[in-house]
C-alpha cells in the first residue's frame, strides 16, 4: 500500500481517502513504540535525510526516532553546519543530495513553497517538515490522528484554531485537512492576526474567543511565534493573552468535554494557561506520541518496505 | 539484573553494593569494545536520547558509542538546534521527549539538580551526564573502575583530589563513590577552591600540595575550568601551575608507584606537566577507555536489556 | 584484500595498483547505492568517527552514508559542539577518542597535514577528509572514478584543471592521482592562482584558458573559495568569471566530447554557467554518487571487513 503521490507536500492537495489511509496506518505503528523492543524491519537499508533549515528539536526528532523505529538509516543535516552558507543553490543542494540515493528527504525551511521546489528535482520522496506560514502536513495528521482516538471520527465535529493564523503553517495545514474529512472550522484571532480571506479555505473566521470557544468539541490553541514576526501584531504578550489565551475561567464556557491541543512548544501563560496544558482536557502529549506513529506511517506509504517488512510493520 | 533505582542521579544516593554491581558489570562489558565486532544485541529497538545543554564531545561520544554497541537507537539532541530557545520550560521539554517513548535519557547541563528534576517528570530512567557542580556519576565510576583493576579494589586505599573542588562536580562524586567503596579521600587545591565544610562528606581538605601528595595510592588532578568561573580565584594560571600543578619534581614526593588520574580535557602544563600525563603512572587514556565500559554497565542495568541480549552481552 | 597501508592520507604517497585497487573495489560497490536495500552487513559492529573541525554538508553526509551502508556505526563530531574549544591539544583529542576503540577516524581541517599528524597518534586507520590546501584523496578518487567510467581508463588522456590552483586541496590530490594512473595534467588559472613550481608535481601549467581548454578530454572546474582567502586574487568575481569561467563560447573550442567536472558546491555563473553545469558532458552528480562508493571502498580496504561481508559486500 503506497500513496498515490510521491511526496507528501501539504495536505491542500490530499484526497479525502489518502487521509483516512494515512491515519489508519499511523493507528497500526502506535504499538511499535509502546513494545519493549521498538523496531520494525520495515525500512532496513533505506537511507532518509532529515534537511533542517531551521532548528527544531521536537519535529526533528520525531522524524528521527519514526526513522530508526522502522530500522532505517537517518542522516541529520541542519543548515548551520551545511554547506548552504557557501551559496550553493536549493536545487542543486538537493541534487546533489540525491547523487547519494537517499529514500526520502524531510525538509523544513522558513520559505513557503521550498518542499514543492525541491520535490521537482528529486526522483524520491520529499516530505515537508514545515515550510514557512505555508503547510506542515505531519502536524495536521498527527492533530487529525488526536482528535479521531478520542472522538471515534472528524466528521461534523467543531474544532475552533486560534492564535496568529496568518503566520501559522498549522493552521493552514489543520484547516485543509479537518474541512476535508468533514469537520466545521472556526478560526478565532485578533484582526491583525486573521489573513483577509481565509473563510475561502472552507472555514468561518472570528475575532471572539467567546465565539469560538462556545460549542467547539476540540480547541486548538497556536504558540505566540514572536521569532516569526517582522512587526509586532499586539500591544503586549499581557493583553495578548488576557484577550485570546485559554484558562480555567475561559473553559466555563466551552464544552464540558471539550479537547484541547497546541502543537507545542508551549509558552505557558501566553496562549495557554499551566492549569489547562495541564489539565485533564488536554491532549497535548498524545499529539507528541502521535507525531512519531504519523511520521511513520508517511515514511511507510511513501517508501513502500519490503514485502517482510510490511508485514511484520503491520502485523507483528 | 538492575539496579534497584530508575535512574543514575548520583553517587550521593547509591549504596556500596549498587557501586559494586555497576563496576563488576562495567568489566564484563569491557571486552566487547576490544572485540572486532563491537556489538551485542542487548538494548536493540531502545531509544536513548542524549539530552546536553551544555557542549561536549568526550562524554556524549562516549554514550553514543556505549549505546550503539549494544544495538540502541540513539538520538542526539544539543542546546543550540534545540527549541530551548523558544522559552519552552524543562518539565515541558521531559514531558515532550517522554511522549516520544524513549528508553533513557542521557541529561549534562549547568544548573545543579537538572537531571533530579527531568527524572521526577519522566517514566523512563535518566542518567546524569555532569550537572552543574552536583554530580557527574559515570565520570566517578570509571574513575572507580580504573583504581580497581589496577590496586584489586578500592578498600583502605588513599586518593587525592587536588584542585578546585568547590567548581567540580567530578570531585563531588568521587568523594562520594570513593568513601563509599572504604578508601581515604584527601582534597587539596588553594583555600579559594576548598568549599567550607567539605570535611562532612568523608573526606580529609588540605591547602598543601605536598600532603595531598605524600603517601597517596592515586592522585586525581581536576582541569582548571576557567569557563565555569564567574570571577578568578587564582592570580594566574601560572601561579596556580607552580602551587598546584603536578609535575616530576613534584612527583618524586609521591609513593613510588603512584596511579595518576585526570577527567579530561587536559591542560598540559597547568594542572598537570606533559611529562606526567604520558608518564607510566598516568592513567588518563584508561579512564576513557574505560567511561565506554561504564556507560554501557549503566545502560543495562537500569534499562535491562532482551534475555538474549543479557547472556549475549555478559558471555558472548 | 586491504591496503597496503593504515591510512588514507593522500594520493601523494600512494602507488598506481593501490589506486587501481581503490577504484576497482569503489566499482563494485556502486551497485549497493542502487539496491532498495542499500546495505551490506560488511563492518557491522564497527564505529567509524566523522572528526569535523570544518563545516561540510556533502563530504560529511558521504562518508555518513557510506560507513552506514555498510552497517558501520557512525559518530559525528563538529567542531562547534566540541572540546576543541576548551583548549585541549590535538594530540590529546586523537589519544582519548582512540581510547574509546574506534575502527576508523574520518578527520577534515583547515590546516594542512592535520590527518598525518593525527595517524600518527592513532593506532586505527585514519582518512583525509580534506586538510587545508594540501590534499583531500578521497576527492579525487572519486574523480578518477567518474572518468574511468566514462573513458574506460585514464592513461594517456588528457585533463585540465582550471582555478585556484595554489589554495585547492582537490586539485593537488588530482593531480597526483591523475599523472600516476597516466593522464596529461594540465593545470590553468591567473598567475596569482598558479603555485610557482607547480610543474615539479608532473603536469603542465597554464594562465591561458583557451590553452587549457584546447585538446581535454577533461575539464575540472574548481571553486572560487572566496572564504579561504585571505587577500583577493583577482580584481572581481565578474572579471574572474570572464576569464577562467566555462560557458558555453568557451566550450566551442573543446573537444566535442569533453567531460566536465566539479567538486561542487558549484558557484553558478562564476566558475561554471549554468548551461554547462546542467549540459550534457557534465559529471558533476555522478561524481557525487561515486563520492559513496569510492568511501566504501576506503573503509572497506582500510578495514577489512568480516568474511562473510566481505563477500556479501563484493558480489551480494
Amino acid at each position: 500500500m503506497r500513496l498515490k503521490r510521491k511526496d507528501l507536500l501539504g495536505i491542500a492537495e490530499l484526497e479525502r481517502d489518502e487521509l483516512e489511509l494515512l491515519l489508519s496506518t499511523a493507528e497500526s505503528f502506535k504499538e511499535v513504540s509502546e513494545r519493549e523492543i521498538k523496531k520494525v524491519p520495515t525500512l532496513r537499508g533505506r537511507t532518509i535525510i532529515n534537511l533542517f533549515y531551521e532548528a527544531s528539536t521536537r519535529t526533528r526528532t520525531s522524524f528521527e526516532i519514526a526513522a530508526k523505529r522502522m530500522s532505517a538509516d537517518c542522516i541529520n543535516i541542519s543548515v548551520s553546519t551545511s554547506s548552504v552558507v557557501k551559496g550553493e543553490t536549493l536545487r542543486d543542494t538537493a541534487k546533489n543530495l540525491e547523487a547519494m540515493r537517499p529514500d526520502c528527504i524531510v525538509v523544513r525551511h522558513s520559505c513557503s513553497g521550498t518542499p514543492a521546489m525541491l520535490s521537482r528535482y528529486l526522483a524520491c520522496p520529499v516530505v515537508n517538515a514545515g515550510d514557512g506560514a505555508h503547510e506542515h502536513p505531519s502536524q495536521a495528521l498527527l492533530d487529525m490522528l488526536t482528535v479521531k482516538e478520542r472522538l471515534g471520527g472528524i466528521d461534523g465535529i467543531k474544532i475552533s484554531i486560534i492564535g496568529d493564523i496568518t503566520h501559522s503553517r498549522v493552521a493552514r495545514s489543520n484547516i485543509y485537512g479537518f474541512t476535508k474529512m468533514g469537520a466545521e472550522v472556526t478560526v478565532a484571532g485578533p484582526p491583525t492576526m486573521l489573513p483577509p480571506g481565509i473563510e475561502k479555505l472552507g472555514c468561518r473566521a472570528t475575532t471572539s474567543m467567546e465565539d469560538a470557544i462556545r460549542g467547539a468539541d476540540v480547541l486548538m490553541m497556536l504558540r505566540i511565534q514572536s521569532e516569526r514576526q517582522a512587526e509586532p501584531l499586539f500591544p503586549s504578550v499581557r493583553e495578548y493573552s488576557r484577550l485570546y489565551g485559554l484558562d480555567e475561567a475561559r473553559l466555563r464556557a466551552a464544552k464540558k468535554d471539550v479537547l484541547i491541543l497546541h502543537p507545542g512548544p508551549i509558552n505557558r501563560g501566553v496562549e495557554i494557561s499551566p492549569e489547562v496544558a495541564d489539565g485533564p482536557y488536554s491532549l497535548i502529549l498524545d499529539q507528541v506520541t502521535n507525531g512519531v506513529a504519523v511520521r511513520m506511517a508517511i515514511f511507510y506509504l511513501l517508501l513502500g518496505g519490503a514485502k517482510e517488512g510490511l508485514q511484520e510493520g503491520v502485523k507483528a
